[in-house]
């Protein structure tokens, strides 16, 4: 089992990352004998593993409550958050309890929400069970719901107390996800590691194919990474953004396509793609650096074209009512070079337009 | 207009007290021309202030939009905080937006959440306009929701960046409601300051007949305790939860009667006495100070028995469930004397009982 650490003075708090470490009660410290938890997670993934987090926290002598929320981007709402207090409260589970958020990013963001709100602010331990949520969304304290009109609109910033990554517990992913989640992981060697972005082209077959040893090693590094820009700017006032490359784009497609079409990190890697080349017209990265993208991007059998029909027509109106818009003006994370990412706020449109284009399948 | 600061170090803000100081632009500092604001009220406050608040803000330059909650605290539920969202994002306000919560402790507790979690936190200004929220809920930053299971479950801590206080705006609330404010007024006496409650003595019958001089000193005396303790203790690990005293006892009476027949200052007064009672049964308060306490409650209009019907059997179950629970020991206020208040966790149930029963209609 390796640990890393979320460096917030008072909060600081650990991720544990190993393979079947869910099976061992040491495992969840801080949690110990005579605590109440309640898990929360989803018909999904309770049916693959809530019979084996509940026996170790038993084991442990915690007392233990479980609630499912329905699976899926479109349960995560206010609606999810309240059948996870109606649990809590018919439970009788006061201030002193701990939410446990079993699952990939959806229960994390909802159960983090319901840890954040319930009296006011309860223990939270995270256990994502995504590649996403693993090198993601489980580390960092964003937690939220969607609402009708916005995704992620409504929610708080609130850190767990501890973070459990099971690699093994992948092997029940979709690939399809897998593949997903690997597209965050590049993200990570893009704009911050060109190191860890060269061992990626040297493992990333090793990684698609789940072998135990590098996926610990690549989890490991992308929550360093993580927990390293959260310490530095928790709130996202700076530094933080620069997790958003290829965002701005992705959630154009994502919005343009309807939810649960391309999975959030299919569109980001095409849309990471399209900052690449944005920041290459610029002239900050070299033709050949896009080019190790794409191939990375394919090899990890993450789209690299803009979907069918989809113009630069409709990427900048959708592009525009991102929530990072600042005053009207579209702020875009770039490459400097692989390795290094920078925020700009402004880009011309007509070269966005010619990036978008060049990542267009008639192009 | 006098000011009370609260300092909490980088999110120190100013509560505003004085006569028709709505109607002034200068009240709403740190608002300022260009910003977007979003007024949360509901229709019987609307009907009153909406206007004037407007105007004062359209004159300072604001872009001004508007959303009603229904009246009542059965409306206090994720459902209003919803009906906010969707007119946040409808009017599409970012997260540079402010909101203002004009009305009672409902709509301030409401809005501050809506507030607290709206894109994960915008700024928060707070108007009260019942004397309650005057004197209590407006200051110190717990805002929330009720649950169907129980009374604010949901919530956050979150301060706001500034709260007004219009003095007048008690011109037009129902005379009960001002008595029940008066409560609470009385309570900071009780708990933290012997001069206070001597003063209260001598001007009950001013505050009662609303006189603008002794009402606005009362309400700064109040908010200057309730920042002093708040400053100590934000999120109610320690002192801050002396504010509670006679709310143990009231809550019960509260949830016995159901939501809306008592109101909760009314509640809180016989709550009061009944911890009054303890404390002299525990050898603390005199006899006489108990007097004092229950004489200065009958003359701000406030019942001081125990509703027709309801026992000491009736309590003791209802108060065990309180928040204040804490690993099965009942936490309670006391007074040590006037002026002076502490906690207890081992309190004699037989005592308990004998103090509500002093406190009944047939003792
Ligand atoms: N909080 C943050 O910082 C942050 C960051 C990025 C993304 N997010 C959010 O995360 C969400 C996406 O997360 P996600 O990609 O994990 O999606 P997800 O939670 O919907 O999980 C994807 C699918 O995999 C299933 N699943 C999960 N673990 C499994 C396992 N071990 N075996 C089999 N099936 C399993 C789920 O039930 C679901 O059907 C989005 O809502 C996004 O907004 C949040
Ligand atoms: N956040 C805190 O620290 C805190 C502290 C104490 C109480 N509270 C909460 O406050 C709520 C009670 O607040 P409240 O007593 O202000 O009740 P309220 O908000 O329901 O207001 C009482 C009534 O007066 C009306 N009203 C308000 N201002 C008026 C005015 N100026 N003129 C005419 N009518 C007016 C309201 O519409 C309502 O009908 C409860 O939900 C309680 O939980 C919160
Ligand atoms: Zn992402
Ligand atoms: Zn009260």
């Amino acid at each position: 089992m390796i640990e890393v650490n979320v460096e917030l003075k008072d909060r600081r708090y650990p991720i544990r990352i190993g393979s079947h470490i869910l099976a061992e009660s040491s495992s969840y410290a801080p949690l110990k004998c005579g605590d109440k938890v309640m898990i929360v997670s989803n018909p999904t993934v309770a049916k693959h593993y809530l019979t084996t987090v509940s026996d170790s926290l038993n084991r442990l002598g915690c007392k233990v409550s479980s609630v499912l929320i329905p699976d899926g981007e479109q349960y995560k709402t206010l609606d999810s958050l309240n059948l996870i207090f109606t649990a809590l409260l018919q439970a009788n589970h006061g201030r002193d309890t701990t939410i446990i958020a079993l699952g990939g990013g959806v229960v994390g963001d909802v159960a983090g929400f319901a840890a954040a709100s319930y009296q006011r602010g309860v223990r939270l331990l995270q256990i994502p069970t995504t590649l996403l949520s693993q090198v993601d969304s489980s580390v960092g304290g964003k937690t939220g719901v969607n609402h009708a009109l916005g995704k992620n609109m409504i929610g708080a910033f609130y850190q767990p107390c501890a973070v459990i990554i099971d690699s093994a517990s992948l092997d029940t992913l979709p690939k399809r996800e897998v593949f997903a989640g690997l597209a965050e992981v590049i993200k990570y060697g893009a704009i911050l590691d060109l190191a860890f972005f060269d061992w990626l082209e040297q493992h990333i077959d090793d990684l698609v194919s789940l072998q135990p040893q590098q996926l610990q090693y690549c989890i490991q590094r992308c929550c360093q990474l993580k927990a390293d820009v959260v310490a530095r700017d928790e709130t996202e006032q700076g530094d933080r953004a620069l997790l958003n490359l290829g965002h701005t784009f992705g959630h154009a497609i994502e919005t343009h396509l309807g939810y649960g079409s391309w999975l959030h990190g299919e569109a980001v890697a095409v849309g990471m793609l399209m900052a690449a080349d944005l920041s290459h017209l610029l002239g900050n990265l070299s033709r050949q650096d896009v080019f190790r993208l794409e191939k990375l991007l394919a090899r990890a059998n993450l789209p690299t074209v803009s979907p069918d029909g989809m113009s630069a027509d409709d990427y900048l109106p959708l592009m525009m009512r991102d929530k990072k818009v600042l005053a009207g003006k579209l702020r875009l994370v770039l490459l400097q070079r692989l390795g290094q990412a920078y925020v700009t706020t402004n880009s011309d449109s007509e070269l966005v337009r010619q990036a978008i284009n060049h990542c267009s399948q008639f192009d």
